[in-house]
C-alpha cells in the first residue's frame, strides 16, 4: 500500500507548507456579499501559488478569519478548490499524519503512471485522481459565530499541481 | 494499480456518454419550490437509464439550466444521486482523463469479486463501493446567478449500475 | 483488494452496531437554535462511545427524528463527525455490503502500519486515513419535512477508533 520512494515527486514532509511560507500567497479578495434580513451570503477568495507540485496548507486559521468578517453567527463556511487539480479536507494537523497523508494519496494515485490525460500534453493525470479522492469542497459549520469543530479538526487545502496560481472560495451562508 | 482488460466491465472509454445520447434521459420534474422573502429553495429531478451498465455522463449544463431557473443569484445547487450504486462529483471533461477516471474506479473497487452483499442475488457490490469512492452528492456554489466555478470544472454524474431508471436530485438554494 | 483476515483489527460482521445496541450512546443534546422569520437553523449533538474500535452504524432514524423536531420542510440535514478517526456516509444497509465495506476501507487504509502518525505514540494512523477516505460530513436534502432520499439511502456514523465518547453534529437548516 505504500508508495516506493521512487514514485513520490517530492519527500512527504516536503508536501507540508504555511500559508505564511507560500510566497504565492497573497490576502484574501471580497467576491461578493449579498443579504437578506438577517440572512448573509459573503464570499472571498483565497490564492495560491505554491513553491513545488504538492502541498497540503492547513488554511483554518484563514477561513476562520473570514467566519468572522461575515458576521455570520449560525450557518456554514463553504470551503472550494476552484480547480481540478487541487482539493480540501479536514483532518488533525500533526506533521506525522500529514506525512502519512501524503503517502498514502500518492499510492493510490501515483504520479508518472501512462495516465490517457497525458495525450493532451498535460503530466498531471495523477493530480486529477488525487482530487477525486480528495474531493473538491467542504461545508464547515458555524454555531455562535465560530467554527463549530472537534478539537481535532482542521481544514486542508491540498495542492497536487502547484506552482502556478490557484484559487480557493470560501462562501460563508447563515444568519447574522 | 491499473485494472487489467478482464476485470473491466466495459472497455473505459465506452464509460463516457453524453445526456444527450442517453435514451433514457427526459427533462427536468420540478419536485418543489419554496419560498419566504427573498430566500428560495428549488427542487428538481433529472432521470437517467444508461444504455451501458457503467456511465461518466456531465451534467454541468443541466445544473446551470436549473440554476438560472430557480431565481436564486447567491447560493448552492446541491446535487445528488439517489441511489446507493451512483454518484456525482466535479472535474475535468477531457476524454483521456474520463479514461483514466473509469480504469482508476475499477481498480479501486472492481467489479467481479466475492462480494457478501452477492448472498442477496444482486451482482453490484462493486458499485456501492465506488459510489463511496466518488460520493453520493456535492453542493456547488452559484454567485450572481452562475454556477461560480473554475474554468475546468465540470459536475459529473457517475452511474455503476446502469440499464435501469435512476434519479438524480438538484436543490437551489439561496437569496434571489 | 481484499484485506487478508491477519490484517483486520475485527472481523467484517464485528463492525455492524445498531445505536440501541452501543451503549455509550446517549440520547441528543440541542446545542443551538437560531430563527429569523421563516428561516431556522436547529443544532443537536449525538453522542457515541462504541464497544469496539470499528463501526458503522446506521443513524437514519436519529437524524430523522432531529429533522422532525427543528420545523425544516424544505433545506438540508448536515450531519458531521466531529473527530477526524471517524466519518460519514450514505449507502445501503443490507448486512452484506456492511462486510464488504469494512473489508474495503480496512484494505485501502490497513491498520497496523508504520505510519508516522505513530511517533505521537497513538496507533490509529489507520483511522485518519479511513476518514479521509470516508468523509467527515454531509448534507442529506429535506423535501416536505422529510429526508429526500431515494429508497435505499441510510445515512451511517464510520466509527474508526472507537471505545471513547465520540460526538457527531446534526445541523438542520432551511425554511419552516
Amino acid at each position: 500500500m505504500m508508495a516506493t520512494k521512487g514514485a513520490l515527486v517530492l519527500e512527504p514532509n516536503e508536501w507540508l507548507l504555511d500559508p505564511s511560507d507560500c510566497p504565492g500567497f497573497r490576502g484574501n479578495e471580497v467576491v461578493a456579499q449579498k443579504q437578506s434580513g438577517d440572512i448573509i451570503h459573503h464570499t472571498e477568495y483565497l490564492f495560491f501559488n505554491t513553491p513545488k507540485r504538492y502541498a497540503l496548507i492547513n488554511i483554518n486559521d484563514k477561513v476562520e478569519e473570514i467566519v468572522s468578517r461575515s458576521g455570520v453567527q449560525d450557518g456554514f463556511a463553504f470551503v472550494s478548490a476552484m480547480h481540478i487539480t487541487a482539493g480540501v479536507y479536514i483532518n488533525d494537523a500533526e506533521s506525522g499524519l500529514l506525512n502519512d497523508i501524503a503517502i498514502w494519496i500518492e499510492s493510490l494515485a501515483p504520479f508518472g503512471q501512462p495516465y490517457m490525460h497525458h495525450a493532451t500534453g498535460e503530466d498531471n493525470g495523477d493530480a486529477h485522481l488525487k482530487s477525486y479522492l480528495t474531493n473538491p469542497s467542504l461545508s464547515a459549520p458555524i454555531t455562535a459565530g465560530r467554527l463549530d469543530f472537534g478539537t481535532w479538526q482542521k481544514i486542508f487545502y491540498a495542492e497536487f499541481d502547484g506552482q502556478r496560481r490557484k484559487r480557493v472560495m470560501v462562501k460563508v451562508t447563515g444568519i447574522r
